[in-house]
């Protein structure tokens, strides 16, 4: 197949519009976590699914689920050529703190090279770039060199909630081959970047509560268990002392990556050094054994992330608390499985409750590992398209974080996802004076085309479901050594 | 001497008229914790030096601190006669939650037996029980029994941060025998208790900082260190399984109780039972070989009374946090120097620090113990005054909680003193609703003035500084068998 030059051209001669369309989707306030915005989020979303038909896909509609609507357009005229789902969220971070901003987050505006507005690199003007490269093939050349299936969901913010069942339950109308996917960072403004790996994670509380109310710890002091001090044992006790999860059973079903692989991290990562200057710490800590970049991506963790208890006023005061809780956050990696993580930690918080005390566990989030082959045909085509619109080829990068969206893709219909971030690490998102560098945005649409391109080329990889695993099994294996 | 017949007769046919000027007392909003309320305090205090003058002692004024004023008069026309000194302090505890009270805390009302209004019980109604029995004496019969240096502070409710020093800044002027102080409780309605000693006491707050910011958990967590899990492993390394401080060198000079004095506790303490029932609290908690209420008193304890660090919202965030807090509440016994316990305990953080993290400790808040020998005579009269005003005898106590200014009081001038509660448990001090119990106002007029007819009979015991200080040796050695 040859470049795609109409297309190509269709945007760049589109540019202005384009940029003047995305302001348009950046002023939603389609802040997901607040109750108050849910008019906003409708709103949004009628018009993101009014712009997938305008741009000539076909089925446009929004689609009720039991949190935020996702919206959903497909074009599917290229049979025997792969279908791509472009996946991307309308919905954004609350915009606060307001008095930080230098300009009204929802009424975005250009300063030098940057869209300025919240939502504006995350996700709106990532995801706008992929609908712009389909407008440009669909508008240039009257088609798509492959089968689009657009899904835009509303509550990525707030954990991607119904996402994972949504698909499941559309499991069957939504089978593709890869999922293309804009949500995450350049490695320097110049320098792109693929992520193939994320992990998952468990977000847990525990409170531990003692007395009925708190007491006086000059009259009861010495004589009643503190809950407070049991929980910093239940805490202080959940690391060996070589920073290693000592929870039994967290490590048994970790995947040990092969020496190969882990040269590859050493070359393409980030170095201990660049890591500290990142984090602006002085000290690293943590697994022996593992560079800091292996620690935070092939490796799981656990941070204590928050603790509640007591007196926290200036000054001191005579009680002994009641109760006191602490939030834990644990990032997994393949092939650990969080509801087992899960039940594993229960019940050692149990075995480690003092017996004088009481402990209660909740969990509020259970997130997949992603993990995608980087030597499969489409990342590898998403590499090809990148380093063509960029000049310069992408870097394959793992990352710490946690993406449940990416994750029920990975986990519900089993297909790779091609993670290329058009973001910049300086754009600010979930804080306030978010942008979007507009090069990229404009980089990206060449991105998207080229991708769909290099993607019709290489067909229909994966024909049934059982190639599908065995395939993916193979992928696995090339990545992760059994333990 | 006779019974005090006439100064009895004239505090019973002046009682609605203490009650009134009681009254006006409590009106004032003496709240020394609130700079607001400065220019009450100063009121409040210019209302009681006149009072005390207008009661008949002499020289009553106002003496500036460095914070609140204390208020000072006398009365030493009893040559050869022992010297009393009164304590109290006329600022309270702040009234919120202002919705919680039943009527206006500075608008005292009666309510049954029971006057109703802050400060009512802690310390203006059983302070002015004493001024009152000082009245019926001058007024009745024109002499005291005893002589008699009135002393009430302003800031006894924010730790007597002024008072230790005064007491030495005018150690000979203050020269007396014994103090009498009525700011505890009584056992039951019916029941007096004088209490013998009080813990002193140790508030430090220690803060363990690592990175600059918070960080992201998913992008960092493995690789640097948690401040707030370093924070649980001090916090949790402070305790020996056992329950006891794990602090080397803490209870080097803990002093150990003789067979008789924990038998006379035991026969004259609450029970385990008792002490558990009123802390509701289903199980007990401490170091073997103690009764509740000897862990509470004669044994030394640490409460880790608040900690903040990280997220404390509803669900989970994604952070490693920078900094965390805690709050450490040590209680202490004879022989423990609250200042040696200071550098132990800084000393033992800083060995459990994690290399990885910094920690800082800050020192909010020392003070000595109290240990009075319950059989010195003046304590003995304090028991025979109690149980013929209240018609039965009281019992002894000690009290786990701590009073700085009492502490002043033994060691700075040396000489026991008589804490004589009239307070009452239900009387919610420091609480909305604060009242009290007027039976036990009048009582305590009755218990003043035959307590200063009592110690007049027993005369001038310590003579000399080297005698009391072998006296106060003597005692000690009652009490408290060398380690």
């Amino acid at each position: 197949m040859s470049e795609p030059t109409r297309p190509l051209a269709y945007a760049l001669a589109n540019r202005d519009r384009f940029v003047g369309e995305l302001k348009e989707l950046v002023s939603f306030r389609s802040v997901s976590a607040r109750p108050d915005n849910a008019g906003d989020m409708n709103s949004c979303a009628k018009w993101l699914s009014d712009h997938l038909n305008r741009i000539g896909l076909q089925r446009a509609r929004v689609i009720p689920t039991r949190g935020h609507p996702i919206v959903y357009a497909e074009w599917l005229h290229a049979p025997g050529r792969p279908t791509v789902i472009i996946y991307g969220h309308y919905d954004v971070q609350p915009a606060d703190p307001l008095d930080q901003w230098s300009s009204d987050p929802f009424l975005p505006v250009i300063r030098g090279n940057n869209l300025h507005g919240r939502g504006a690199s995350d996700d709106k003007g990532q995801l706008f770039a992929h609908l712009k490269a389909v407008e440009s093939c669909l508008r240039s050349v009257g088609k798509l060199p492959v089968n689009v299936k657009c899904l835009i969901e509303g509550e990525e913010e707030i954990g991607s909630r119904n996402l994972a069942s949504f698909l499941s339950q559309h499991r069957g109308a939504l089978a593709a081959d890869v999922v293309l996917v804009s949500d995450t960072a350049m490695k320097t403004p110049h320098h792109p970047a693929i992520t193939y790996a994320m992990r998952g994670a468990l977000s847990m509380e525990v409170e531990v509560t003692g007395s009925e109310t708190d007491l006086h710890d000059g009259l009861f002091g010495g004589m009643v268990s503190n809950p407070l001090k049991g929980l910093c044992e239940i805490v202080a006790a959940l690391h060996t002392s070589e920073g290693k999860v000592a929870v039994p059973g967290f490590y048994d079903r970790v995947s040990e990556v092969d020496a190969d692989e882990r040269a590859f991290m050493a070359a393409n990562g980030p170095s201990d050094a660049e890591l500290l200057k990142i984090a602006r710490a002085r000290n690293s800590w943590g697994e022996r054994g593992f560079t800091l970049y292996e620690r935070t991506t092939i490796r799981p963790s656990l941070t204590i992330s928050g603790i509640a208890g007591g007196y926290q006023g200036v000054g001191p005061k005579s009680i002994i608390p009641a109760r006191a809780s602490a939030k834990l956050n644990f990032r997994l990696v393949p092939n650990q499985n969080p509801s087992e993580i899960e039940r594993l930690v229960r019940k050692q918080i149990a075995r480690l409750t003092p017996f004088t005390l009481q402990s209660t566990t909740r969990t509020y989030l259970t997130a997949e590992h992603v993990l995608v082959n980087r030597h499969d045909p489409f990342i590898k085509a998403a590499g090809v398209a990148c380093a063509k619109s960029f000049g310069v080829s992408p870097v394959f990068r793992r990352s710490g974080g946690t993406n449940p969206a990416v994750a029920a893709f990975q986990h519900t219909l089993n297909i790779p996802t091609a993670l290329i971030g058009f973001g910049l690490p300086g754009d600010h998102i979930h804080a306030p004076n978010e942008r979007f560098h507009l090069p990229n945005f404009h980089n990206g649409i060449a991105t998207s085309i080229l991708f769909m391109h290099k993607v019709a080329a290489i067909g229909r990889v994966r024909v049934s479901e059982p190639m599908r695993r065995e395939l993916t099994a193979r992928q696995q294996h090339v990545l992760v050594g059994q333990p």
